[in-house]
């Protein structure tokens, strides 16, 4: 079951709907033009987990891609009505609340805006008790073309989506679970759904590294909330730019997303990582820690 | 009004729908990634135009995309459907007939497709009879990403278009009516929503050319019937490698689409171009007759 609650301006606290029915216009730019942005956030244990990053990060993704967006407090109250709407029938221990923002009709300038939440599909459970093979897949840029073309929405998540799907799609069609980003010029850059992070142990000093935003990768929330914990811990932080051999010399290498969490990298093209099982540890005690 | 249909396997000329009232679920894959494929033609003087290439291309576009589409009879006989509800609620001189395939609902194996009927933007009209401004805008892809990188789907017209409209965007925003890709090397690729067309006159030599399919560029259907018609007439035919330069210096440069159909460039980055009278008036003769 989905729960489902549309931001209305006439219903402060959002607009209950059935999920199992149309509720969409087929002439809704979210759906023919894939122009609109979404945030996907873990439930779990009662709470909608980092709900100030994802907020931040759908209005960074709607001043990218010249969206007005409904009041934050109104996404807010409509979480709260989907997540009570979702408790009260089909309650599960792992949840995702899906925001969703498009540019609405074509020829009105009303977005469409919705929250919806739903259990958490099984596979990102397995993929972080188990790992993931990977291989690495060319996007097509180069690590400057954010920097030169914001007409890109490079860094912004958008729902045009098609070549992250047909990335995953051509992995697994070779067996593979999993895709890691390379830019034109062989720079790592992301996961179609996750952010890329790796480790190193050097004695007693831990450095936890990922790339850099400028190659125009998606700010990932959930590196973000891991990366404050680590330098808490008293870890070293690293930003790339990072080649693949960077990412077969470390000590661990790891996708990070907000349903999956961690899940560590078993293998690149064929060719088994190490996986140093201490920081693996540590890591996986941060990102559960996250509220 | 817009007239919708859906393919349905229950009724063999389709589903007439009210494309008023909402008829997509939120959960459709083709609004939370973008992932479905699409076609726009032209319904005018009784007759949807080339109506063979884009049934053609909406396959190789799902071929791409790995989507399996319903049997090409279905989709003519929600066309013909489709186009009589039009025809009976709002005639009109001129019309577009979408048809979406996308993936359809999270967690089904069904997709959802659908043809929709309504009256063309004063937009392209406008272009046809005016001509456009232009800027180039760097796609970030280089000319060699979609040999190299099938999971880009260049070539594949997806519901992803949310940079396709950025690019408009940022063109309006400058004044600027229209956007003509370059790849990341220099070399022209096409419109947001159309094809580029130059042609050179030398003596009683016509010569007509178009960026080469190998840079990723969608094929136009557009250009694909006018190629025809000027072969018949007597024309040279050429395919790029094209610069910006080879632009500049043309006898005449258009963006063609199957709506706008051929719409003169009047400038590029500020500078007018040349139209040469004789060939425009030839091409539009062509282009008012595809059938």
């Amino acid at each position: 079951m989905t729960a489902l609650v549309f931001l209305d301006a006439d219903v402060s606290t959002g607009r209950i709907a059935n999920a199992a029915t149309a509720q969409l216009s087929v002439l809704d730019q979210g759906v023919t033009r894939g122009d609109g942005i979404f945030e996907s956030m873990l439930y779990t244990k009662g709470v909608v987990r980092k709900i100030d990053a994802h907020l931040a990060r759908l209005r960074v993704s709607a001043s990218t891609c010249d969206l007005i967006l409904p009041h934050e407090e109104r996404w807010r109250a409509a979480i709260s009505t989907a997540v009570a709407a979702f408790d009260a029938a089909t309650p599960s221990d792992e949840a995702v609340v899906k925001l969703v923002a498009t540019r609405g009709p074509e020829g009105t300038s009303e977005g469409t805006c919705w929250v919806m939440v739903s259990a958490a599909a099984e596979s990102g459970r397995l993929q972080r008790e188990n790992g993931v093979s990977v291989m690495l897949l060319d996007r097509g840029y180069d690590s400057r073309a954010a920097e030169r073309a914001p007409w890109l929405l490079m860094g912004a998540k958008t729902l045009s989506y098609a070549v992250n799907m047909a990335a995953l799609r051509h992995a697994k069609k070779q067996g593979v679970d999993e895709v890691i980003f390379t830019s034109s010029d062989g720079i790592v850059l992301e996961g179609p759904t996750s952010t890329v992070l790796l480790a190193h142990r050097d004695g007693d000093i831990k450095r936890l590294i990922t790339p850099t935003l400028e190659t125009g990768i998606l700010p990932g929330t959930t590196q973000g909330a891991i990366f404050e914990a680590a330098r808490a811990a008293g870890w070293e932080l690293g930003y790339g730019p990072l080649t693949p051999e960077h990412l077969m010399d470390a000590d661990g290498v790891w996708l990070v997303s907000s349903i999956r969490l961690l899940a560590p990298v078993n293998s690149i093209d064929g060719t088994t990582l190490t996986l140093d099982r201490e920081l693996h540890a540590e890591l996986t005690a941060m990102v559960n820690n996250i509220a």
